[in-house]
Order: C-alpha cells, then structure tokens, then sequence
C-alpha cells in the first residue's frame, strides 16, 4: 500500500506546487507538536494525521513515516548548523565575534525549527543508533563537525589572544553547548518573554565577558 | 514474598552492620552501572542481581526493589545539594565566590554520585511523574529549590555589585544549569582525564570571568 501512495507523493513532491508544499510544512509542523508531547517513539501516524486534522491516507501522500518527518527537518536544520559553524570558524572577526555569532545563530535555529532538534536532543540516542543506524551514525558525525568548530574557534582566539586561556578548550566548548542544549528543557518559542536573540546574546555575554565587573 | 525479605532486610538496615551496609553500597554501585548502561526502566532486579554477582533472593536482603536503590541515593544527593546551595547563598563571601563554590560542589557531586544523578537526568520525567508521582514532585521541588539558591546568589550578587548584570538572572542561572547538567553527556569520573574538580574550576574561570581578555 505505501508504494501506492508513494509514486503519487515522489510526483507531487518533484512537481513542488506552492499549495502541496504548504500543506506539507503544515503537517510537519503537527507532527512537532506531537512529537514535543508524547515522543518520537510513542508517536504513530495517526496520532500525526489527527493532530494535522487529516486523514491517514491523505498523510502518506504527503510523508511515508513520522520518521521521514522528524529526519527531514532534523537532518535540514542539523546540517545547516554544522556548514554555519564551520562558515563562522573560517570568516571574519575577532574570537568573541565569532562565539557571539555562533551562540545566537544556534539559538536562533532551536526556534526556527521547534521543536524538532530539540525532541532529537531528547531522544534515546542508543535506541535511535539500533533503529535508524546510517541516519544516527550521520548526525552524530556533523555534531562532531559542529563541536570541531567550535574548538577550533576557541583554540584560534587563545592563539591570536582575542580569547583568554581558562582552560581545556574541549572542556570551555562543551559548557558552551551545554548551555544552548540544555534549553530544550525550558525554553519554548511560543511561550517565552525572551527571544532566542536575546537568550543568545545573554549568553554570550556572561561567556564572554562573565560575571565579575571589569575595571 | 517480598516481605518475607522486608523483615529481614529491616531489621538488617536497623542494626546496621558494617559487612551489611558495605555490601548493599557494593549492590547499589552495582545497580548504577546497569541503569547508566541500559536505563532504569529497561533494567530489572535480575540485571542488578547478575552485575552484582549475587542471586535474586540475597539481592532482595538489601533493597526491596530497583526504584528503591535508584530513589534512595538520588534523594540524598538532590537533598543534600539543595540544601548546600541554600547554605552557600546564605554563607559569607561575594557573589562570585558563591557560584565559584556551587559549581564546583554540584560538579563534585555528579562524580561521588556517579551515575546516579546523571541517570536521573536522563530519564523520562514525565514516565517518572506517572509512576512515582510524589517522588517525582518531591525532587522537582527541591530542583526549584536548588534553583531558586543560585537566582538568589546571582540577585544579591548583582545587587551588592560583585556580580555585572549581563541579563535577565533567570536566564544566567538555568544558563549555568546547563553548563552543569549537561556533563552528563561526556563527563565520567572513572575515563575523564581531568576531576569533577578541575571541570568545575574551568567552568567557574569561563562563567565568572569571561573569555575576553581583561586589562
């Protein structure tokens, strides 16, 4: 049966009509709430279907799977953040440019894509390796890129000295991400007096500049 | 048939010997290895017993059953840091030589307790709610209570002018939760090359002081 649905799907999405594309984010974004809510595991289609108040056939011929759905969008947003990195590491500007840009960037996209990274960063990894493999496998190898950068950058503005040494720069770069990543447990776009640019910016500034007064 | 065992495991805990309390520690370290590996609602009292190298029966003499040894050491940690974050802000010192103290002190905490907090966070809250729901409250209360110390060092901090204000105080505190609670994700005390110590001092240098360099 889903092969039938799936020639009428690969044709309207290789046709990509405005109205077949809205509808398509607009189910993608009903799967995320209900993803958010119960997770990805305890998440069936039909739970998807109702949530995006359509029918179980008319789902699949926009998606063959919640996993297609949740892939699509963590794997668009994932990869996005890992070439940003990389773009930030190798551009302009100072160590503290470079960190601020990074911090409110990924702010930035953890609400433009909500909830989804944040669900992945929910999800049991081991259980996603063991169904998904090649797809976790991959993930897993651009948050290496993402945290490379990261270092990198770290490890270039100690050597120029626009960065102060405090220690391991693999163990500053994870508190940094600890930080950002630990939003998924209370932060909500929808819900929040704050922006993301202004959690982001909050952010880098205690990193940056920290707490102790200057001068 | 449990409380065949729960007499004896009773009046063994009453009376407190060495050999008895030494070998339900041995049983309990036992069981975090397995809940790190698999997670707590996938283990059973048979993964414990195996790991411990003891039969079912004898595991049953120490501890009634998984969510016991899993609540029993979570409880006092969480306690025991809630009630020291209350201690510290209350304490002498300025605002950064308190968050200085609370960040290595949880940090400390994470490895003398290892795994177990670091399991906690990993796990389901909302599966935990629905299984043991006044465990649950009781240890998200006293997570408030843990937060509402470090909002408090950070306030009094900014008020009395030891600490910048760089934002929103909420914000800086679940920031530096972050930092903390994400060490769950690489940090063990048994293959890091650096202590609970030295993580915690690195992020204390970054969170106080800042990456920029002073001066």
């Amino acid at each position: 049966m889903a092969s039938l649905y799936e020639k009428r799907r690969t044709l309207a999405l290789g046709e990509g009509g405005r109205e077949y594309l809205q509808k398509r984010q607009e189910i993608s974004q009903a799967a995320g709430r209900v993803f958010k809510r119960k997770g990805l595991s305890a998440t069936n289609v039909n739970d998807i279907a109702t949530e995006a108040e359509v029918d179980r056939a008319t789902l699949y011929y926009y998606f063959g799977s919640k996993q297609e759905i949740f892939e699509e969008v963590v794997t668009a947003a994932v990869t996005n953040n890992a070439k940003g990195a990389e773009v930030i590491r190798l551009g302009p500007g100072t160590g503290p440019d470079k960190l601020r840009n990074l911090i409110v960037s990924l702010m930035v996209s953890y609400a433009a894509h909500y909830p989804f990274l944040y669900v992945f960063i929910q999800e049991n990894l081991t259980q996603l390796g063991k169904t998904r493999p090649e797809w976790s496998k991959a993930m897993r190898d651009l948050n290496h890129q993402y945290e490379a950068s990261i270092i990198g950058i770290i490890q270039d503005g100690i050597a120029d000295g626009t960065l102060s040494a405090t220690g391991d720069a693999k163990t500053i770069a994870y508190g940094l991400l600890g930080m950002l990543g630990w939003t998924n447990r209370w932060f909500s776009p929808e819900d929040s007096s704050q922006s993301a640019e202004e959690i982001g910016n909050t952010f880098a500034d205690v990193f940056l500049g920290g707490l102790i007064p200057r001068g």
